[in-house]
């Protein structure tokens, strides 16, 4: 993808390891090809066990991210995800603090002259070696860098809530059709493998009809943790819980059902004697109705002890996620009348398999599975899920996530 | 450590990458130093969490491997482990296959003059990037190559069991001895978070006196599996289910109690008109005293079906790892009467924190946790677990884990 | 088998046996007084574990019981729970079905003329065996014999949910406060173990400040299980889902919180052209604010998979109920962060200890834990959810449960 | 409560009560028969659920037993196996402290002409209403109490282990045979709805071939507890851990294999300075191997926190019952590959099933399932077991449970 400059001073398939190492642990279910094993005298011949499908790209052919922020989300996952990733690699850094970005770079092999500060942020349209932005910058940011990031020319993977408002999204969709470039939204749920099988497991019909999603997600804020300062800033944060975690009961109860809300109910509950809760709110509660009957009820909070819990109620079985949308730890039981069964789950881990299909979409020129347009129609839902607690009763849904009255 | 030639190609740092990602992630628990985090207008300042402690080495200063065999392990496993190590890295790579060599070489940008097969395996003599070598092969094969890895001058991980015989270990102790050169046994299971946690309890006093450790290994053996087909030929294997599988029930004992067995007794049943089980064995049930009265029951088979537990009775509460050995998805219980507490346990994977703990034996100077005296030990006592099962009596066992009579 | 020959005698003591043993079993914890335990030559001196408290009564001393309908509930549960009681014994049956009732009282040892049907009910009132009278109808027919009962001057435990309508809840009460007799609601939820246990759990703080209850209530309505039809009958069984097992959902919100609710949102969803949701409703999916803040969302179904499950979220930990209303084998657990812990729970079986608290309240003359005004309010709350169903919003709940508007 | 006037009646069906109420309850699966449900207007006509089978009897067709020693077993559980029974009656008791058996014979109704003191007890033969007794003394009381049973002309249902040596049990059985009465030892384990649903997995071929069981149980031997002083006294307890509750763990082999041992190893581990462990065994570890090839291992301590573990491992599927032999909350799971179940088991709670199963073989004029041989058997295998500790090889079993050598 990248035209390579650098290419000449045989590097190029470095840090490939990672991805490498990646491929072959995720799919190591099946394989034993008949592949040649021609052996030495006494040692045995082991095949090459699912090193070619899907295989992992050298990387002078893996797409190039430039990472906009290093908090901790970048620092203790997205790095990890980029080391254990087959098609992507990380080609900048762009952050406002140079000796962090420096030492950064030193432990991942970058050379300097791939660190940008948020200034010279403009300046990637430059760099040949860039070719996708990954926005993990505040809420209120993801606009403004997505926009930029399109106007250098590149793709941009924003992590989610997509931005503060629907207005912002739709700014963010017109810039990548202007700029011709694919635009992502980071949900890594949609990649998570226990989610995946329980999806799988809906699709077979192995639930009958779902009829009720519920999700809980919850954490407590902490406000001396800087990593969650800026959650507690209207301008940055764009909300409280919903936009944060309650994002990821919204988009469990769409992703189980398979269908879009058509209605929809709230309540916040924020004690504003506390600190925390002046100007985003604490505890929210929505009901959502769907096309066929199933109903929704979710639930997010900065109050209540740590609870990642999606489960989904059919008419023959219930397929359980506790947790559900933690990093790793996840869980997938499946009850049919007093019968729980614990269902393994396999595959690439979450984070790198959201990033190689990021990379697999712009390779294959093709839509990602989250582009902007659901970002949009998540942030129209939340806009909402806010509206509906304001009203006080049930407001109708547009087929696009807006709001009717 | 290694003296490098090869630096001058301004590529020395390229593949930290995997490894600076696993330390921030491993460690991700406290963080938060008072790291000075200028932030941009508008971004927020997180700081940089763990990235410090264990840091992750610079590539230039990890401690080079030659990994010697290309089978599953190596594939599924350890080129995994390598990229999310914090101070090792693949130096080399030594396989009779030059084709397949030559692919996983490319995947993991190693230069194809750092490619090596058997016969000229003792020419990494003369290659400066390998500090050490990493013995992968069929158990027959350990003795030789890690002798002619002393030779060659360099450190040398061996996969367990040690080797076949008891004389084998010798001699690769004396070669290592001889060389003035590490040698540790690659016994993953002392770095697996949840058997660290529940030996953890074990030390705090929470289960009380340990009187009791069980500990089942079974597996199915598939003669199609090219993988598996040499441990049906007792050359290569040395062995049956104890000497690959019924070891970790072994160490389990050993490790959870903290002493080492006085008394054996044991017994095999085979099938012997399955042609798998003509030269090795299938099942092996063996039972230890302990100095301090605790006992230990455990077993190994290639006909059961999977599982890999480790239970540790003691006065006060049991411990049970169920799965405790897998490669992932172990899980630590603790009971007392009858309230079970399902305890999380992290820390960094065990394949990578295995081959980190040679490297900073090598790098400090100082004796690893699992040297050839361990495997030695190993190895004796399971060749006195044979012939206990031989002799249909207890035998008595010497401080070395040799047997009388 | 053995062929009496001391019938004679006044045995009014004889089925005293199931009462005793129950006694003995429950409360097998503490135990061991210092009761004198003269041991014979050679045997052993054990002591008597806690055969007195609480003690069991002599059947002469137990409360009477008139059981009103020998459906499911009574054959398969109730039976058995008179049965295991310590205060409380059948004194007569009323049915529809003579020969049925003939039959169940040879099994229960009934003396014939202790038998009524429903035309002739009022004549209990002559019947001195009788104390109260258990009322296990459908729904529609709680208010008339209770009424009746009261009439006839005895004391009236009557299945949940108390009535159709507040109208005929107040009647009950009026008739019993009339009569100068107690009336208790049968909530056997209140008498659950693992219910009470988290219950104590969030007492005790354990928990925190509980801002959350989650419960959903689902199992399938068979059409052709007689002992169902009733429930799609609207003059029977006054309501679907909600009413027969939505109701444990709202009572765990009540009793789990502390708190009576303030304000109700809920929707209904149910498959018109399904020949059972003609006159009652399938799903209700309904959503409460309490005074504190706390939230709960709660539902229940005909078409769902069987589930009963209660989860109440603290700001320190989480009670997990799952199931939670099983009439056996409920379950507990406690989440801290990601430290999950089973806790047993243990106590007299629920369905006795319900009609144990009632010959308490009778024989000690006391309030029971869930008077009819218990009952009253429930039912007023479940028309105040038809009602928000209704209209689409949210109402306001005055303090005795009633809605606004 | 009741003043009742109806005492003088005959009521020999008095008690029945809680035998029907366990009938209905405990096969509550099926049900629904085509009975003739004649409702009345208005109510509905509820079937009668599973009343009929398997049915109770009335209590003068019932069994009556003499219960022998009122110890902690006699009052916490079987007193309530009785109350819970359907064929099964207490006719008298036999006890050394007078007072305490008249009152739990108030407490069950029992008039006090049917309690004998030990002196007396042989004038049972003489009490029409005993048909059986039961033997619930220390064990080395065991074989004197069933002989004088026998003699008085009684069937014997004698409590595990059957008696401290081969030469007692084989007295037990001679006299039985020559009193032309059934003997049954009372393995409650057999009767365990969890543990048969295991073993029903087993024979319909769910775990493919049985290769190895292992089972645990352990306990804390309290010696201020009353109830467990006479368990250190070799007089009355004939072995320590083993005889106790190892011999679950030895039942549950042959139970769970189906086949009789060939050959035994084992080890005692007791602290001698411990005061309890002066004459009977602390911890005790013994192997078995069977005809087919399968092996167990298997122990039982004293001094171990509260375990009573069974696992089966066969080459398809693993069942583990953990717990598996407590008197109530034993579960069982099934684990194929990564995949566990839990899977529910229900039946007749195991005490009351045990004893009625005593009932309906002498009603019928069968063999019990366990009969002396059972228990003969086990205390020949009991005696190898301490004879290949002692002689630290593995003995030669004969198929009667006797040693070689």
């Amino acid at each position: 993808m990248a035209t390579r400059t650098d290419t000449g001073r045989g590097h190029g398939r470095r840090n490939l390891l990672a991805g490498a190492a990646a491929t072959m642990t995720a799919g190591a279910a099946a394989s034993a090809s008949g592949a040649t094993t021609a052996t030495p005298p006494r040692a045995t011949g082991r095949p090459m066990p699912d090193m070619e499908r899907p295989f992992a790209l050298p990387e002078a052919r893996r797409v190039g991210y430039a990472v906009v922020g290093l908090g901790k989300l970048t620092l203790d996952e997205l790095l990890g995800a980029f080391a254990a990733s087959r098609r992507s690699r990380i080609a900048a850094l762009v952050s406002g603090d140079r000796a962090k970005a420096e030492r950064v770079a030193d432990r991942i092999g970058l050379d300097h002259r791939h660190l940008y500060d948020y200034a010279g942020f403009d300046r990637i349209g430059d760099d040949p070696t860039v070719d996708a932005v990954f926005v993990v910058l505040p809420n209120g940011l993801h606009a403004e860098y997505t926009v930029r990031a399109f106007r250098a020319g590149k793709h941009v993977l924003c992590e989610k809530p997509m931005a503060n408002t629907p207005e912002e999204c739709e700014a963010m969709i017109r810039a990548g059709r202007d700029a011709g470039r694919r635009l992502m939204i980071a949900y890594r749920q949609r990649f998570e493998p226990h989610g995946l099988a329980a999806r799988g497991l809906i699709e077979a019909g192995r639930l009958g009809r779902v009829r009720l999603v519920t999700s809980d997600h919850h954490r407590h804020l902490d406000p001396r943790d800087p990593s969650d300062q800026w959650r507690t800033d209207r301008m940055l944060a764009g909300g409280g819980s919903l936009v944060d975690i309650g994002l990821y009961s919204l988009q469990a109860a769409r992703m189980m059902t398979g269908e879009e809300p058509v209605g929809v109910s709230a309540a916040i509950s924020s004690d504003r004697d506390d600190p925390r809760f002046r100007a985003v709110e604490d505890m929210v509660q929505f009901s959502l109705r769907f096309p066929s009957g199933a109903l929704a009820h979710l639930s997010s909070s900065y109050t209540g002890s740590r609870l990642k819990r999606i489960e989904v109620l059919g008419t023959e079985a219930t397929a359980t996620l506790d947790p559900g949308t933690e990093y790793r730890g996840n869980r997938l039981r499946l009850r049919r009348e007093q019968e729980v069964t614990e269902l393994p789950a396999s595959g690439q881990e979450q984070f790198s398999a959201e990033i190689d299909h990021m990379s697999e979409c712009i390779l294959g020129d093709r839509a990602p599975r989250t582009p902007g347009e659901e970002g949009l129609r998540d942030v129209r839902l939340m806009r909402a899920i806010y509206a509906a607690a304001e009203a006080g009763r049930w407001l109708t849904l547009r087929p696009d996530g807006s709001h009717e009255g």
